[in-house]
């Protein structure tokens, strides 16, 4: 067996809950391509939890649930204005471009965030026949760096959007985690902020492979069936993909598996606190840890435990919890920070 | 519950020690995107199966598989030769056009099978810089009428489409209902008979989501981790796919399941052979029966049983069984069809 | 220099009243990507001639007028019914599913030309997400076969068309030729037949390098000089392209061109009449001859002038006639061909 | 007629001997597509002036011999690295994404150059199939800021772009200018410096429409025709095109209208120095002038002549200069320049 993993929520496994649903569905036939109960009981729950105007579509990963939902708002010229940390922009392998065929317009930031000055800074080719047109703004909640917007802040971000005549997509592979962070349920930072797509991602949440792509602008909700089949993003056992969503949103699991890995995250920055030459490179706002800390304990520590370094020259890493890290997990990765930092002061 | 559906092998639900094989992966943490312990079983269940030189890659569903798996082999001016009945040309939402903006030169046949000939036909244009390119020859095994190539005929189409510069693609969606049929192993009618690229299809034969891309000529191998990537066909808990598919290749699951469903198929087609009024309208060679019967009786047991017509016009349904047909399934189903002929003719 | 050449009007020069427009237009600046008055003044031209509700767009080449043109009516997994003759489906190197990536529904024709019946055949898949979603139609006029749609049957295509909630193309590489074998404008085969969106072929008619896309449908105007500029179909120094359509459009030199290539071509039919062994494969409608003969006769006729087999198993031939056709150089291949003949029998 | 320009030399019109070329060329039948005697002259002229090995193809415009040139070197999943400002990145309305496929990674720049260091700090994501991977270098020769490479400078970029297992390609929109500049014949700054794929522009040096994509690595030259008609750029009527880019490299006629235009840039520079409130903004290494000014000058010198703002808040214009730019032209703009500049210090 691995030892217990900091790398990536990716790495732990499928939540007892989930499981139990994917065991409970395979009960007989059903009709293929989502025609079946499952399905539509996920459909009703995601009106439940998004707002009664709210259209969820199960996918398979969170970079198909980025690409459907992107589809839809994107036209043949277009621009997607994203931070150049976004999932889309660094590591979906370029899907954006080949699968969408439009520009990345990226924007610097310390912290993953966009705010509404990035938008409107980058406006001035709309009309200009020789410029890719910007119509979507895609932030990801939590971000790359583990931060997240208020709903006040995505609020501001989505008028910015719908002044200039774009779009607004959140990338929400933790949105659960944002939530969980901010207190508030899923509808308050997507349908109720403004949002016209987001993704809802259940794979890191807890999920075997299942994710959402939840559609809030009615106009855009009869294309997404063609573009998911074209995308390759629809399961033919479908059922299957969507008993994963439903447990998930069930007795707000999703919330008590975000918020224990949130805790985790908390618990394990807060041990860092007091060890000397660590410092947290990132606010810890969802289940991500930035830590900058000398090579020699980074080395050490990669010997024992799966991470990975975020940025290896400036001496970052990101260590990741999931629904699954214990306090123990995290006390005894505590520990041997704490053992190392000691042996290289001495 | 649902009714036995002769519609799909994807209205099945997954065979047991494929859901056991998935309870069993999910045991504390894992390398995500394929670098784990089951992966690499798979990968080596795939050379056993397919061949020391097989390289098999996992991926998420059917049309997924053949757009990794073409992709491979084909340029930016290039076609595809294959059957006008063929999944990538009626079935895939135009993903092959789109996501791969190749060429389809689709070759009207009877059974679903192409010649040698059909491919000799379609090379007029090779180094008109006017006309797409036909680069690849993409056949379908079991075909969509669920006819089977035999491995001399495989063979024979490798050898034309090599001899023209041209590699050989098998859409193996129902590899195993072939090999079943064929009564040979899977390696005889992919590796052994020329192949260059082809996928196996697990959804079909009892998995819940899991396919893969064989790759059998080396040098196309490097480029698949970033096209999988791209083409969104990457699952993060790759655990979960690999191990359905080694449930599958392990102890013949495959062999057993798909003999076992055309068994269901034979069984059906015998059945009907009493029938009055009603025929066969292609071979059964596989877990498909093709039958025409008159429109009264198709549509009123398509009040009672779900399947799908081929060919509305001539009277033509489609018949699936799955690896979960039962022979109670079968003849119940024979008995209301001997039924309403009987009354049809009374 | 070349003997005058049967094999394309793509091998005519330029028309000496386009050069002097072209060198009429070399004179001080003008702003460049159309902002000039001498695409102002092929605007204005274009209104006149196809109706003040047409807006005519230079570009540069056939293929990339049909590629702006359709660019416009397309989707993501769209799909264009033509006849398996088009232009698009056979001698564009495969563009509409690059650059488009949409299938192309081809129909099998004896003459080129596609009939209502044919559109409402391939209408099935509408609403499927599994196909692609039919929601052009191109036809070419004249088509590849040298035969004209009357305006009655284009009108008939467009209603079939737009009674499914399709749009109607027209590739007119060789609307010219078209318009003067029906002695009719050009509106009448365009916009008071129904056409969305078509083009005008310059290159063929006289001009150096000039086609316009014209729309029909109000709807579509405002994306076309993003998709002429990024489908690499905007010339920088434009004026010079839209000399080139004002000079054709001008004095109805497009019609004496057309009618007097067209004329070549019936005294080069008429002459074939009386020539045993020869006979056309095609009614001649445009400047286009096809024509079947024995290949002796073929081969030896084309080791002195230059054309193409159409279908070299069938022994047909196609001539192509220009405006720069001269009665002395049919009459003369004529005598060839005669000579031929008589050697042959003899 | 409009005044003289400023704003590009794209607003030129033709060079006499260019137009000349053309009709000449305009003489009876010629065979299309290129297969003729005018497009083999040109061939010639390009082994000549680029060397025994390279392979020139006639394109129609900038964009399209970037595309084109770039496609040769590109797959799925590929990204090229290129300035911010390269107009690739900015002014071809995402032809490179949509048409390619691919991710510009963009580097910032003062000057509009690339370094070898900027092209090894994006190097990192090399073998991860998440990534885009960086497949092409592509700069512009003269920069987009109208600033120069040496030859030194490229040789530099191709060893660390081949180390790399990279190509170098070069935008040479404005090679002439470059060369003209650095004294140099267009061998020393493409060929000789181990360039794999450039364009040399024709229109902006005095061609009505016409480039040519020069390959260099013979590896690439087989699949140019079929990239070339796909992607809208191969002329029917090629000889006009061929006569046009055989003009310019005839007689050096690129050297002289290069030279001419860059000193007419020069003089500009120069007459600029003596005005206060008036700075050049970039070194004036070609054909264009980058000032930062007051713009209440910038914005009187407007209404009287035509010319971009560069960075509008930072008050910097571009102006352009072309091959029929004469002394008086300049010299009357600075006496409005200086006018306006005194009369704004008073």
């Amino acid at each position: 067996m691995y030892p217990k993993s900091f790398a990536s929520d990716n790495h732990a496994g499928v939540h007892p809950a989930v499981l139990e649903a994917i065991t409970a569905a395979n009960h007989g036939d059903a009709p293929a391509y989502g025609d079946d109960r499952w399905t539509a009981a996920f459909e009703e729950k995601a009106r439940e939890v998004f707002g009664a105007g709210a259209h969820g579509f199960a996918v398979i990963n969170g970079a198909g649930a980025n690409m459907v939902g992107l589809a839809l708002m994107l036209g043949r010229y277009d621009a997607i204005i994203c931070a150049d940390s976004a999932h889309i922009a660094t590591h979906e392998a370029g899907a954006a471009e080949r699968l969408l065929g439009v520009k990345l317009m990226t924007v610097p930031t310390e912290d993953g965030k966009l705010r509404p000055e990035d938008i409107e800074a980058r406006l001035g080719g709309i009309g200009n026949p020789h410029e890719s047109q910007p119509t979507v703004v895609s932030i990801s909640q939590a971000t790359e760096f583990g931060t997240c917007y208020s709903p006040t802040e995505i609020t501001a971000l989505a008028d910015a959007a719908h002044q200039a005549g774009l779009r607004l997509h959140v990338d929400g592979a933790r949105l659960a985690n944002a939530a969980a962070h901010l207190g508030c349920d899923l509808k308050a930072i997507t349908t109720d902020a403004g949002v016209d797509v987001f993704s809802f991602g259940g794979t890191k949440n807890g999920a075997l492979a299942a994710e959402a792509v939840v559609v809030l602008d009615p106009s855009l909700v009869r294309e997404v069936p063609f573009l998911r089949r074209q995308s390759l993003q629809l399961a033919s056992k479908m059922r299957f993909i969507s008993a994963q969503l439903s447990a998930l949103l069930t007795d707000d699991l999703w919330a008590r598996n975000a918020d224990h890995a949130n805790q985790m995250a908390a618990r394990l920055a807060d041990g860092l606190a007091g060890i000397s030459g660590i410092s947290l490179a990132q606010p810890v706002q969802s289940n991500a840890v930035f830590a900058t800390l000398p090579q020699t304990i980074a080395e050490e520590l990669r010997r024992r435990y799966l991470f990975h370094y975020w940025d290896e020259a400036a001496g970052t890493v990101r260590w990741m919890t999931a629904f699954d890290t214990t306090p123990e997990h995290v006390d005894d990765f505590l520990d041997d920070i704490r053992k190392l930092a000691t042996a290289a002061v001495n």
